[in-house]
């Protein structure tokens, strides 16, 4: 990773800002001979348009993928894919008013501390509108996926909603897309949209947790020591507008266990080893062990909030902020597809780091 | 990060396994004219060097490290420093019976897996050994940061061991250095001895949760998009052995929270922004906002445990293993001065990067 | 550099083929607050343009930069900027002829070869057209070049066609924009003319020697070992379509060289130190001694001419290949502002990498 | 390529001084499982080591490398391998007298002035002894080479010694590793060696041209556009110390060519396509033909010589320079095995460049 591109062999690398002319994804190292059109990609990012339910911003974009290159007649051609998205609804004069002000808990006042200069339309470059780049980039992941390892599946969905959680006895996959929240319960989805219409009128905004699987994935995947699978996961998460936290497997609960409790037990299957518990996320020394890869990361509430909060303008004198504008009063949601399409494209780097040091896209050694 | 690299500018690749004649790190990237001798980074070695008290594993290393290459009459000369520290207390014949097998919640077959063929001694490359190397980069980080930001702090320590938490308020920072769990917290420290002493003689290891604090680092520092600076401290974190989860301030509560709830609001203060709370964790957009820049990572127990687990040998048969060996119980304690070895390095990574794009190693935006 | 990216901190990622919608220049790391708008740009685009004099193709191609990132109110931001280039004057018909062709001396074989399918429109990825992405680039750094290092001049000019060179006698700096063979010599370029019509009427085509000095580069630029500074510009001239030779300074001459001879001899002068002669061309160790820096490269002959060759269809069938088509009879006369763009590229890039390990854009060590 | 890293996947980080403890190379990214011991390695160490005929240098040092990691019962584990080897005859006093002192030609003052400090002894950094480490790693891609592509074969040789050059009629490849000037003709050998000896006693040195074959490379190997074959290959000799100019199959000549003799036209051979010439020296569009690779570069004459160069001190005052010491005559005679071993890195890298993309490590697309 290095400024705005991440992954090491199927490198990505996102430009534009909230309210410029367009935004995009730079996608360099997909293998040739890939299958690949916009209509592939648009699936994944209507996943993550906003304005689909009363719950996410109400800004109307179309999200319409362009590839400008890199595909010839259906065909990835392994040359550069532009992927590019044009801002169609930009209301600039929404924000005029904040050009000089600093929401609490907003990135304005750190960009402009770094860099002495910002675009303050929308949030500039720090807007979570830049993961719709990471969506279209994780489309062309996927399709790279599809051909190499058609048994993978990725699964993300929200677990919590502020202080509302899931009942796992309740889970659901099926029920995942037919809620707005992404969430894999019907009575969650149900108590979760009054609860945002309440913090909504109430001018305040909700965190939430976010569980993204990877099955069937093949073990071996992962390279230490520094570009191990877990920690490449935690980066490309972490890396997403508002999260505070990311976990593998027990996640942060592992400090509390005994090593007894911890071990994955193991027993020999029909095609390998058979785990009977998945305490580490299916990844051990940063290499997939082939069971669920499990990740979890929490998104703190959107800061563009109707409550005032007392904040400074640049030239230090006091300023109460009430941000108007039309924003998403659980960013958590669309971080769901984001999740994602983080999720495919280290999946497909760390594959094909595998496949560069071993010639394999699975393991090497055998077992049985 | 690629493979056994981490850093953008300040590069660190670690070499070696736990019972190889030696291990080290190669460090590029640092800038000339440090003062720097073996005796200043022995200072941190000495911090996380085995043996110290009879709660981590007995071998016995003195962790002696050599300073190679790149430091001239006692400061850097802008070249590779090549640090370099020898085993001197391996015995592989602790490890001969394990050859063929795999300990439940450990890289042994995951790297078999992967590579197709590993070196079992001492768990070979996987071994938490090679964090020495970490620790000797550190202490060359550190020396670089002690001339460019020489307000700046860096302070780990254990806040929990499995169920056991430290009480807040009773947090003394003089406590640290002078237990052997690196706990501020005296109380704790004589509870957690007792606690550590049990567990070890059930034949059962311990969990832990550590907090990495960085105090002074002027706002500004951190690398959006993908080299942000809680991107990097998750990765950096992440990547160390047995770790499953990394906070940043609020971090995974943080989905719990509303929005009016998570704003750190601003005041003017004397030198700047006075924030009123740290639920961000100094860290908004991925820049610093200058307050304290704070981590959270839990570390899982040990694997190698002598209470027996089920598992198989390589050619698939069942196998219940039992680890002996010289095996710390809470591998967590000696992850303190790894984290605060790599919360040095991220740091000074992310200030040099800083430098490269603005010139400065602080904020360019004034406010007030 | 790492497939189609160049550049450590300023880094520039091309993509698009010659006969795709669009091609161009994702480009990050530039500093912000640089003034810069798509005017500045298109100067430098305009001098590489197809079609401006009989000499070069007849495609019609305005080249028009826009700028769709990383630039508020004529500033740069910090942030990436994505620079894009509409392809408006394609006639695939002209190539379909070759879509099984190879022809001898051009990557339409090495491109089949390596992914096992490729856009033959136009050369695809491997068309010379790929370089007005570069030039769109170059007039990025050429803008933040003259922020940091205003003195700073880069200065490229062809010095020899096919049998044709000049007589440095004649040097006149101020002739080469006037002329389309960027030659500082009125006779060279009025007898160049009547050779390359001649030339061209024959079916054939002819290489170029092109040389580029920057003048006013401060010394210290230059980062060893593997980021010298002559290393980094044998790859960005040689990375140019058709390059087959690079030298510094005295070049392959050297090989010819005594000791005595090339030995640059120093004197003390009024600004430090003063160099009698510049065999090295400006650079020692990898690093600039303030002196030009002085590159040369030769530009093999364009492939695609009338004159028959014999080669084979994809089934492996002879096949005698007669190119048609608008092709540049002198590749080497575009080549000229594309080497200034990959100077302009390269310096700036070196810079950034002094600043960041030195806090300096110029030399640490005074002398004198 | 980043300051002392080169290679893409197959990574090599040189470290260490000409008067230090030791050098070394630490090399990641190499494939698990392949044969490999440290008197593979000192074969080629041994070609490269000082002393071993009275044209160049009397420096006595065994060059013995040791392996420190990363390698397991004599295969490769697929994790970091060190490379170290110890500087033994160091006499730094030697040196003492240029502490302040500038060589005309030599990266002395290059190196002070970017750095405000330096290890003067022996050069330092700059020093050519930092080759023992490439050719110590090269030695290890080598062994990797022979597994994954055991036809392939690389040789260097010497093709100009000042004003000598061989005559290709005469080209013996038997006689090169019979002579102390690695010249594939007995005739050369005997006159330069007469020539030599003259030069060397009149205080002088000189220039030299090397050409390096790779033999057997598949077709389909080099990464476009910025990793492509010509490009890494002309980084990868231009970072050899004295370098000024670097050549691919026609090299500089190439501008004098037209397109009709340039063309290397192609007929089907049994095995694939069959080249009448090769001035392409193996490479279309940065990627191999499956021809003989042939790059050739120019190494400058030694800056150190006896008979003085008007120079500067530090301190600005004039300085008749006299270099006394164990210096090259020809420092291109040790830079062939330097380039063979520059050669294999970069074909390595450059094949798991292809594997990674590919899944190949040679072409994709058949013909015929």
């Amino acid at each position: 990773m290095s400024f705005n591109t991440f992954g090491h062999l199927f490198r990505v690398t996102t430009w534009g800002e909230s309210h410029g002319p367009a935004l995009g994804a730079t996608v360099d190292g997909c293998p040739p001979g890939v299958a690949l059109d916009a209509g592939m990609i648009q699936t994944w990012m209507d996943k993550r348009k906003p304005g689909q339910s009363r719950h996410t911003t109400q800004r109307r974009e179309p999200d319409a993928v362009e590839i400008l290159s890199g595909v010839y007649e259906g065909r990835t051609t392994g040359t550069p894919i532009q992927l590019m998205i044009r801002n169609v609804d930009q209301r600039s004069k929404d924000y005029g008013n904040i050009a000089d002000t600093f929401r609490p808990g907003h990135a304005d006042i750190t960009y402009y501390q770094k860099y002495g200069l910002r675009d303050p339309r929308g949030g500039g470059r720090s807007s979570a509108r830049e993961t719709a780049a990471r969506v279209a980039a994780g489309g062309v992941a996927r399709a790279a996926l599809g051909q190499l390892l058609p048994e993978l599946q990725i699964l993300g969905y929200m677990v919590q909603m502020g202080s509302h959680r899931i009942d796992r006895a309740r889970f659901d996959a099926d029920e995942i897309a037919r809620n707005p929240f992404w969430v894999p319960d019907a009575q969650a989805a149900e108590d979760w949209a009054k609860a945002l219409d309440a913090m909504r009128s109430d001018g305040n905004s909700v965190g939430a947790l976010i569980e993204v699987v990877a099955r069937g994935l093949p073990a071996g995947i992962g390279a230490p020591i520094y570009a191990k699978l877990d920690t490449a996961l935690a980066a490309a998460m972490m890396s997403i507008n508002a999260v505070k936290g990311v976990e593998i497997g027990a996640g942060m609960d592992a400090a509390g266990l005994t090593g007894v409790e911890n071990a994955d037990e193991i027993d020999m299957g029909a095609d390998g080893p058979d785990y009977r518990s998945n305490k580490a996320g299916g990844i051990l020394g940063g290499i997939s062990t082939g069971q669920d890869v499990v990740v979890r990361f929490a998104v703190k509430p959107t800061s563009s909030i109707t409550t005032p909060r007392a904040s400074i303008l640049r030239d230090g004198s006091p300023n109460d902020v009430v941000t108007k504008g039309r924003h998403d009063p659980c960013v958590g949601i669309r971080a769901v597809p984001v999740a994602e399409a983080m999720m495919a494209c280290v999946l497909l780097d760390q594959v094909l780091m595998q496949r560069a040091q071993t010639g394999a896209v699975g393991p090497v050694g055998v077992i049985g």
